[in-house]
């Protein structure tokens, strides 16, 4: 798991087989996004599901700056 | 913006007035949530939206491996 090709404007990085994490630009605003993906039966494309979170910036940013406290808690549960 | 309090089981950074990470122990499982709360009416608690995503210790270790990658599509749009 990593990250993975940029597509237009959008940058992938899979968490899981159905989780990623992307970089949108929308209308000019850019967006993190943590989301749910499942595989469209007709197309067999991995289109977004409902479940998930698009962040913005200065979000994504605290989230970020907070690594280390989410990490420390998830080391002593 | 930033860590919170513990509370039983349970830590939390704001990422907005509306918008939390939180790490949680759900039946002996580390769980990562980033999630939209709401004030309840009645109570005028913060509470848990529909809005979200909860992310196994794999997953948030995948995010938190990748945010470089995912800082420079920010920061490059």
């Amino acid at each position: 798991k990593g990250p993975s090709g940029s597509g237009a404007g959008c940058r992938m990085v899979e968490l899981s087989d159905t989780r990623r994490a992307s970089v949108e630009n929308f209308k000019g605003k850019i967006l993190v996004s943590v989301r749910e993906y499942y595989q469209d039966k007709a197309s067999g494309e991995m289109k977004p599901g409902f479940k998930g979170l698009s962040m913005n910036t200065d979000q994504w940013k605290v989230l970020h700056d907070n690594a280390d406290t989410i990490n420390e808690a998830v080391q002593t549960g």
